[in-house]
């Protein structure tokens, strides 16, 4: 019999519940700061350029939130009607509440994981874009990837593969948006440096707020026409803030940590064989994300919780995401609540 | 060797391409016409009670288009970044130039073929609609079906199968809009009555101006509280028109001759039994549209133009439609016109 | 006491309700017509060149309505959220059902009459636009002119006062929409052509549905590159039809008529005198509009109706409109069906 | 003549300037935090809880941004193309980048000052809203107030002429949303509490970020249905934020600060008395904000900006903000550094 939890719960329903820890708060607190509105505050700018510097990109612009950098990204990319595409299930599809659709006006089209979990080929690309030649009026203009593929698993995209979609929509005529919320991740697990998976992306999304633990924050970047444009359309938003260095201040703490994320690879690894040990059926996680195929995924999560292990469901599974804030106790604290399979 | 064309081209690209007759002309040069966007006009009042009688709807709304129809009612339907289902390769998909996102602000998500070309079955519904609880942001507001599919041929959903898949979306908390514009080819080719295919849809779109051969017009129907909603979208979208009358006076002949799309539905199969006996591999059209699969759709498709065949690529083959500008002996030019498979 | 009415009502709400002569609809009868959307109509082609040819622009565009026009004409020249001028009370600010901002995505700033009713001047422009420096981000983009100006009482702009705006328009970087639905009015008012009445404006648009006496439709005229951007925008509205060569040729049939406006203006005038001699304060009517002041406009417009004569109420006073299907005799009941002021 | 700058320059050209001091530092630095999109953040729950009870709404819901705030109250207040009144001047018209056309879909009509500089009285309301009948088919929904109104001049309305505006409105079927960006200041000048200002108003927005001296955000507030409504757009616009509790943690050191507002407005004042001696025709500002008329608004702000004072053009004038990081000596200076008038 499972023993009734002790302590807090093992949260591993995302990482973006990861605190801020000691330095980070006190990188806050002496953050120097300016009206980021008016005329910029200096740590907002340090931390974009920084961020422009790791990703290989002529510049870069802080944002609230990754949905956020993704809208403004689709704004800028996307006219009233023009048509998208994305692999199925990406977040942008499924998880930013329909705003590709009203605020961008973007039409999507969910491309099939031909290539494996989360992962499409060239040829997708080319059977969908303006096939069928002027009786089908829509304006393909954009390829969405994502990079860790969150829903497939947190699956990674490699440099080559990354570069031949991108080569691929670049000669569809479509300008190629990079949804990198975890491509720190992708690129530890990889050993390549974020540049070299952002290469011949158009523009970037990544964020600061989840694996690596700033409590607010995302940066979009890509060449300084889109900065310009992405920062009028913040503005549009109601995403400029003020004296924003404070965040800012953070997410550069944050940016030092990018290589201490292989310690939450190996925790979902560790959770991956711990539960298939115990008889279930599971595979190896390229990054900090574990779905785990159940048959009533609400059921589990509601048993899990009782057990003090906090897990969110899926359309088929139950998703766990490691992060700094679980430790290796509380990876083998959650195997030992899991029911037995079927 | 294939003789030249000789007389004019045989237009299969569309049964849009008829032309009113001169009973249909006549009827438009005696309309009694009113100010519709004042106080009404009685052709057009007519002819919405006519259809509305015909799909068993309390009321119907005459528009410009069927692309203005089925817009009208996902504006009606969906609010800012409401999600959609339908069929993969719907018309409003694919080819309503993504109003969809823009105007009505709805995020579609396209549903598998799971029950045959062009249908779903309800557990596809009920599989999407709300899963994974509050994680999922996206708000799923309305079901759109195509009867017939054009994309996949023609082909037909029958009432029992209907009147699953709104039962599925009614109990899923979905809206259902039915896309008829070919609605008529399906009642005559099921040898059911428009409102048997209409029933369990919240509202519906039914062209006038496709096989039944009038110049300019759709009817959207619904309620009354639609009807009234659905009016002033078109206001909106300049959709308006003053002296409708004359239109409306093409439309109530048109739809006296819903029983001869028998014919074309004949043509149909003619042509597709003649291009198997040439070699291709085809199967029986069930309505007006044969989708031939070829190897090089852009090609074929010149090819048969410089034979007088006019005809319209597809992703995967050449679409042909039949209707009332067509004869017998146009069906068999067309076959005679045909290069060998392969 | 005023005599019951006796006959059809008086007609005086609109130009709009004018009804297609027996001429007209022979020509919509016999009209050559082809599939508008796929390949042309050449009855289409040929009004839309007709038109471009009066306004002096490169291309035409035929729409359903007015409404329609302007609103691609918005469509096409705004960016989400530009800010577009118009004169206070113009009819895209307060008659087409906000759709300015809905599906253009623009922000209007109404501009008083500073140089007489409906009338502004370059001052006005300059005054507005791009004030402030950067702290000011809205981006002004166009201004609407409405001539003649509907709800000032049909009031004319000559073309040298339209020039000065037009040049102080383009100098403050603006593009120039005329929203032109009784264009044709002014040039009759005035003695000069509508290419005079519309050079220096980047796009109009013109009605074929007012005094002209159409059933339905409206053209909107641009450059190419405009034109083409409008028949895609069309498209996406729904407005894109078939066979509409059937209204195109009541279109042709009603440009042959611009003349005859004068007829309605002096009907006009004729109404204005008479009710000054009955004691009303009026001024003279330029065209074919009259807007009279009344202390209470509903209940004015109540009692005309009651004796068989249909106006429209404004804020402010009793709006009639004079037409072809009002005659001399018309308007002198209209006049003796006026209760005495006060 | 005038001595060169020494010093840091005197910023006067917004109280969004404002830095966090130590003691708001070192609560951001120790605030406790969550996820406040999962489930909560008890440190913003903290403020939310109190905005809502300074201003007397059952709820309170934070933004990063005053816009932001005030374009969800728009977006759930207003359906496709409702159309909203507002002051003219408001921020929301002129400062907002045209997002109330764009996002909400809102058609503005900006109501002249009728009862003082920045004031609207009740029969502004009444004269707009619905007149004409049916015929004009804009759907009025919305009045949006600004207490205080900035382009004005910071000036304030009382809670008396507050109530008759709402009550005007709420008889006119309207809703009303008031931009409360600065209705500390409104409050702390007339001697009244925030609730008092805010009674009558549907929902309100207030900023953290100006005079109050918070690093970034603002809070919109009003009944539950609303704030829950208003989370959703929050999320859609990538507004929502993870671990928030470090910026709502400066949010609440900021509103112990209320009272030393007065401060500012007797700086503003010292500044208006000093231009006066010198020759300037000044009023006396109510609250933080001078606008003194100038002929060459441009020219005098760089003047002043060579001489080490930094303030803002607008259409008349030049505007100055007072505010915590201002000092009576740098009043002064900024007097002094004024070229003399004409």
């Amino acid at each position: 019999m499972t023993p009734p939890p002790t302590g807090p719960p093992v949260d591993l329903r995302s990482d973006t519940v990861t605190r801020p820890d000691a330095r980070m708060r006190e990188a806050m607190a002496r953050a120097e700061v300016g009206d980021d509105v008016l005329d910029g505050d200096p740590t907002m700018r340090a931390l974009e350029e920084e961020v422009a510097g790791l990703l290989g990109t002529e510049g870069a612009l802080w944002v609230p939130s990754g949905s956020m950098g993704n809208l403004i990204a689709l704004c800028v990319h996307l006219d009233r009607g023009d048509r998208f595409l994305a692999p199925d299930r990406a977040h942008i599809l499924d998880h930013e509440v329909g705003t590709a659709a009203w605020l961008a006006g973007g039409m999507p089209r969910a491309l099939p994981w031909t290539a494996g979990p989360g992962a499409i080929s060239p040829a997708d690309i080319t059977r969908v874009v303006g096939r069928g030649g002027p009786y089908f009026a829509l304006r393909d203009r954009l390829l969405c990837l994502e990079n860790t593929h969150n829903a497939a698993g947190g699956t990674v995209t490699t440099p080559p593969e990354h570069r031949r979609l991108t080569d691929a929509a670049h000669a569809a005529g479509l300008l190629v948006h990079l949804d990198g919320a975890r491509l720190w991740n992708a690129a530890v697990a990889l050993g390549v440096t974020p540049a070299e998976l952002a290469e011949g992306a158009d523009t970037v999304q990544v964020c600061l707020s989840k694996g690596l633990g700033a409590p607010v924050g995302s940066v979009v970047a890509g060449d300084r026409a889109f900065v310009e444009e992405a920062r009028r359309v913040r503005k549009m938003l109601g995403g400029g803030v003020r004296q924003g260095g404070v965040l800012a201040a953070a997410g550069l703490v944050a940016l030092e940590r990018v290589d201490r994320l292989a310690e939450d690879h190996d925790h979902a690894r560790l959770l991956a064989a711990g539960l298939a040990d115990r008889g279930w059926r599971t595979g190896v996680p390229r990054t900090n994300i574990l779905v785990l195929p159940v048959d009533d995924p609400q059921r589990t999560v509601s048993v899990l919780a009782e057990r003090g292990v906090l897990t969110v469901p899926t359309d088929t599974g139950v998703r766990m995401i490691t992060h700094c804030d679980v430790s290796r106790a509380d990876i083998l604290r959650a195997v030992e609540s899991f029911p037995p399979p079927g």
